[in-house]
């Protein structure tokens, strides 16, 4: 701490060692304090005693009874500010100090621990990083890095031409200048920016970061679960992660699941991100330059994704002076298909978190991802879903957020068909809020449903409003959860009512019973329900009707979906296979144990999908497994 | 009224009680007219009579000849205006008044009432309602709604923080402030703002119902045409409500069919109201802020659509302090399949205005709109077209179109194949601006070739060029018609080259002749003309070639165009019985009685074709029923 | 040259006759210069002499022994500036002479010749040409150019008001005002902006067109190429017609080949261009405005894309006053397939350059373009690729991007399958650099990969960086590079791996092995490679495996891809004898000699391939002729 005014009256603080401030030449009145000590020069030798100086604008007595030694004019001593009288005169008394340490101090207030408002049009000081330098058509902005906020200093130099050229992204630096008020934020005019370095730099860093506006919150989690406990390490270090993103002015660009859990927990984190950032940065338009959400169009990162945000990104670095951003995947990111896009990331030297619960491959994941939090890591699964980790996260960065987060956990689960024990105690939580079970499934589909025909786009305020955080009308809320629920409950009736009677069956060696439904002729193509949910909603009226174990394919020219129940499937494994097994067949795909998708070309498939049906009549009957939360949807 | 300029000079208005204004402190004498009456105190009794004030700024004297009763200092009275000399002297005669109402006056010229221009820089004051509340950075703007302009008004509590937290969106105020020129528009920087109540708050709600500012104009109908009459009132009210609607602050987004009579309705009522909106505010962004239009992708209202619409108007209030828009639906939104995108925007409150000549299912849509204008609720049909009916609104809203406009209803006349008696009359109207009838057809068609290739993008400049409305180069705007309509041919000859060998023909049992065309598989996919319009086409060939009763069906692999000349078809009614009789093949669609558009999953075509053409084997023959005027495309 | 600064000092420039200055009144000393000779008015007659006016503020003596004549008060005549003394007293000497031009002087600096930075806040005066007018909300700008630079010059009337009514686009104009900043540019504040005409527009006029800002750079080539020498005359009228266009204010908009030689030709250029228009704009956002790269879709310029490039051009005329652009095609545009969209925006007079070196229709493509440079055209082939030709034209507009663009020669001739003599040299060049012949075509894979991703975006940042254009970081740029084309090779390898199996081959009578395959059902779709590619990627395997005259086809339901070596195919011819021969199949296609694309509708695929098998049955072998160097690609 350098502040002149942060310490005791005497020496007395027992936790750190004596501070004498050394004086920038320009400092003032305002800036010293009665009690403290200070580096001072004599300036003038009198009968009763020597005037010193302690900065250009402050002189004063010490008066020989107060001198302890004796000086010529341009000695150096150490003396304590006895008083500032009305009048300006200013009396010192001399002190000995054994073991000091010196803090330097620039003119004026210390900007970065006063509130802007009491201190605009003064001159002020802040020590800090300078986390985003952007050249204007006017003056060089530096947004400056403190322990608790991101101030835009304005540099200017000539129109257009950067002002400090020496100062680099993430020096730290010591600002001087006035507080002023442009276009809404407050900012300091800079008078004089200068590169610390050596120990002064090191007290900024220590100082930033070891500032409690980093540290995740310690919330307790909404619901008692054991399995979630062990969890909440890696969540709290994402928070953590997040939190000092924010402060480095580093932009973060969130890319998840399009899907309810997809939004359950990418919504939540948008909100409290928003808010700490409108907390923490002067800068009003901070929020929308810092934060982007965006639904991924498959269920993993792809190429074609990367290679747009990064161009994205390239272009804001060049224009607007930002840091390359953070990616946060949240509900996928988890498997080997993200991790082209992750080496293109790696490249720019991006950093990636991964927040998921989609079966994981830690190996190909973590040499890219510098958090990669899944439940299967800690002997978990899907059930614990990325909404419910999210919810958790949102309140680590901001706690304010959790009354508007309470029924989002259930949402989440129901929607991706968490049987989590603690799936009771989250419904609960949400009857608490008024939503009762139905409800719940309804904004799930509603989400749902949304989000097929927003085709991408994030839908910001519509899908506040259907997920009601963020939301100033849980009125309208209600009313547009209903319609939508509604349109996707006919829209599906209307898509099974013509494809049911073509779905056809057989029964397995195992003892499953095997439906086929071709999804391209005997579906409505285009619209909603897409393939994936046409075959997964078949499945379940099909496990419903028969209550045995039961597999679903829903096929199109080049692509099949795959549901079972009660079946002991690998699906990975069994596309793995299938690659060696059908040649010329170009087979790829995945998905969970038991849920999947498979691609291959047209002119094979009637041999791709005969030897998966082969393969499939071998799995073992188990009928305590269910299927898997996730149903892999493509078009 | 609350002018002090606005009543007779004595009590002799015998509509309206007698005023008495009660001047704010600040007034002045631009303020006060002789013969109006004033709210008085005494500030000195002198020998000859006493001074009084009525502001602060304004004192004078009642000559004892001309006082009633005896005051003294501090007592009130009441005084009419007698003289303002040329040296600045005051004279007021006392009057007695038994019945009277108050009228409060705020300093400085009434701003609503003047051009700004005169009085930039001095004091001002206006009444009105807010009809927008903007946070910027800096100030806080409210857009004021006066009788006949909305008044920007800066108000300034402390940069980017919401000054006057009390006022809400379409509250009565009263603003009082500077004339100030800022970004090229004039504004009040507002010294003051109050919510107005009670009886004032009446009486700017009266001012600003009652303005001519709203009602549309009373304008000739370009033709006389009874058949027209019915309509002029619907098509007024429409008028009145968009000139409402653009003062009351409130965007209009407009979405049409994306064919010729779509244009032809859209552009001109686009090209009035941005006239209009410059002429009524001040801000010279306004016109692009408030208005926009929109080609459908579809014949009706997609939920796709809406669902973008709603979350960009979501954002639009979120970030510009915008009201929900206004929809103005144009050549569509008389179906029912246009009611699920409807009750997505009635919760949120969003007004609906439909103009249409499509066969409306009235009880549908009329639960949502507020206004829906369409012949056939007045027993007229398709022959008026939108195109007609539009023009005219939009010479309600702004006259001065006029001119431009003279060919529009000829063209959209063309485009949908009118034959309403109006047509011969619209056609000469169109000759004497210069445009013969192949004209007006060739801009049809580059208006259909050009809204293909722009792909649902409105196109702005390059259609107003094509339509010649709000162009500036009628020479440029015929070369380009040349050239479209030339291509457009040529394209089409192309498609009918390769397509008409492929046409197979039969005879069916009612004597009309039936002829299909596999457009997937032998037409050019992906260019234009689109499949709908290549089976017009084909069709147009047909019965120009037979002059038989001739009913065409251009089938892909999962839909099928329809089109008929001769033949009673009712093709709502055939989808309707084929999604009984066909099950399994999820059938919908619909159109019009003789044509239409048809969709099944494709597993399904051979079962759905033979059925739809067993019904319209048996529709009866009527030889003078012609094909109708709208030929739905799908791609 | 109206500068009074810039001749001798005596009159023995032999070159011109000799000038008389004529001042404005407002002229001051920093208008003048010793030497240079002046009209002078008599205002005083003393005993030693005549004091005469030569501007309102510069007065002084012409002594009696400097006198010629004799002249009283109001008298003219000409003198010549002896010296001005410190204390600001000028003496001057009368000088006659025989025959003379008057050039008019403005007030102050002349603002084109000097660095505005000397003379920010002082009066300053400039003649030139207004190139663009815009109406702001404020002031209007006038962007007038000058021989070397465009100065925006802000002429306030009244906020939104155009000033100066009478000046039009492209007139000739003398500004006298003030220069200052404003965001971040100089400006001149206008005090008056006058219409120069007739010899006074002339001589700018001559000023503007003899500029040496405008001639093209003559570099030497970097390699020296005999077949490339006849095509430098064409590039370098490119290059100066770029130039001149930068100045004259009119935007361009490059249009190019989504392929690794369409980058390499549009990349240089935009890169020069850039910088050429910084070093010319004062307006630092002039770069972003005026330019603009986009790669087509198609390998022609589609109806689609110009269609939506007009519009947006009109709407920035009319939202940003600019000029219409100018249209540079590049490594397009030389075929019968571009004209429908030359046709169009010659209805604009938009001017068209073409830059290419596919096989041209000559005839086609000079009626509407302005330059048309192929090699093509002066008895040379697709050799000289069309990045070699660009970097050259680069060197033209901005010599100092040389060092950049070394290696880029060859990496156009590697990914276009160049055979020219000079590739050696250019491998050589880029060998220098450090880059190897693998590293090129591992950049022109990347590139190649990364377009196909960003799916006609033009990932301005990232493609830098894979080209190492304006990238300051070849580190990075090599590990991008590697990994793009790795991903690049092993998308092919699992391609192929489906694919290669189900080529069928027969025997041609000609003794040319005819590969097929059907790229819709046995290769993957929607993912890298298309087909085009994947179809390039067979007949290049083939080939190498075979050795002999090989044709691939690649078919899909509605088009075909053909390759072929070693046998003299004429694609263009074919394609039109099937459209004659093959009825009802809606031919159509062209492109190379020996590489190209066919369409026809899907029902006809069988007769068009069979047909078209017949004519390449008979076609002549000619084992010298290679496969050409552009592999059309479409999906």
């Amino acid at each position: 701490m350098s502040t002149p005014n942060g310490t005791g009256e005497d020496g007395t603080d027992l936790d750190r060692s004596t501070v004498v401030y050394d004086l920038d030449s320009q400092c003032g009145v305002e800036d010293v304090e009665t009690g403290n000590k200070y580096h001072a020069t004599v300036n003038g030798v009198v009968e009763y005693g020597v005037f010193v100086d302690i900065s250009e604008q402050l002189s004063g007595l010490v008066h020989s009874s107060n001198l302890i030694g004796t000086y010529d004019v341009g000695e150096e001593l150490i003396v304590e500010l006895d008083a500032v009288r009305e009048d300006g005169d200013i009396s010192f008394v001399e002190v000995q100090v054994a073991e000091y340490e010196t803090e330097p101090v620039g003119p004026g207030t210390r900007a970065a621990t006063v509130d802007f408002e009491e201190i605009a049009g003064e001159q002020a000081h802040l020590d800090g990083q300078a986390v985003q330098i952007k050249q204007t058509g006017g003056p060089t902005i530096f947004q400056v890095r403190t322990p608790n906020r991101v101030v835009p200093c304005a540099a200017f130099e000539e129109a257009g031409v950067r002002a400090y050229p020496g100062v680099e992204l993430d020096d730290y630096v010591r600002v001087t200048g006035t507080v002023e008020q442009r276009d809404g934020a407050y900012q300091l005019e800079v008078d004089n920016l200068s590169v610390l370095s050596g120990e002064a730099a090191e007290q900024v860093e220590d100082e930033l970061t070891s500032s409690d506006a980093i540290g995740a919150a310690d919330v307790e989690p909404l619901v008692e679960w054991p399995a979630f406990e062990k969890l909440r390490d890696d969540l709290s270090a994402v928070a953590t992660r997040l939190r000092e993103t924010v402060l480095s002015g580093r932009p973060i660009r969130i890319r998840h699941h399009a899907d309810g859990d997809g939004l359950c927990a990418s919504v939540p984190l948008q909100y409290a991100l928003e808010r700490f950032i409108e907390q923490t940065w002067e800068d009003p338009e901070a929020p929308r330059h810092l934060l982007k959400r965006l639904p991924s169009k498959a269920p993993y990162y792809e190429l074609e994704d990367v290679t747009r945000d990064l161009n994205f990104a390239l272009e804001n670095r060049n224009r607007h002076g930002q840091k390359l951003p953070l990616f946060l995947m949240l509900d996928n990111g988890s498997t080997e298909e993200d991790t082209p896009a992750y080496e293109n990331l790696a490249h720019y030297d991006v950093p990636i978190l991964v927040v998921d619960h989609h079966h994981p491959d830690p190996d190909a994941v973590q040499q890219f991802a510098e958090h990669h939090v899944n439940p299967y890591l800690h002997d978990e699964d899907y059930r614990i879903t990325t909404g419910m980790m999210c919810v958790e996260t949102a309140r680590m960065i901001d706690p304010d957020v959790t009354d508007e987060l309470r029924h989002v956990p259930a949402v989440a689960g129901i929607a991706d068909r968490s049987e989590g024990e603690a799936m009771d105690e989250y419904l609960e939580l949400a009857a608490e809020e008024g939503y009762e079970t139905p409800d719940l499934r309804d904004i799930g589909e509603a989400l749902d449903y949304a989000t097929y025909w927003l085709r991408y786009n994030d839908g910001r305020e519509y899908i506040n409003d259907l997920l009601n955080v963020n939301c100033d009308d849980r009125d309208r809320h209600e009313r547009v959860v209903n319609l939508l629920s509604e349109r996707a409950a006919r829209d599906v009736d209307n898509q099974l009512d013509a494809a049911m009677q073509h779905v056809t069956e057989e029964d397995l060696d195992n003892g499953a019973r095997l439906f086929r439904i071709d999804v391209e002729n005997h579906a409505r193509r285009f619209t909603y329900p897409a393939p994936g949910k046409t075959t997964g909603k078949i499945h379940d009226r099909k496990v419903a009707e028969t209550g045995d174990p039961v597999i679903t394919i829903g096929f199109g020219p080049d692509f099949a979906v795959l549901r079972s129940d009660g079946v002991r499937l690998d699906i990975p494994e069994m596309v793995a296979e299938l690659k060696e097994d059908v040649e010329g067949a170009g087979v790829s795909g995945g998905g969970h144990l038991v849920v999947g998708s498979i691609k291959f070309v047209s002119g094979m498939r009637e041999e791709v999908i005969e030897a998966l049906v082969e393969k499939m009549a071998e799995a073992e009957i188990d009928e305590e497994l269910g299927s898997s939360a996730v149903t892999p949807e493509e078009a």
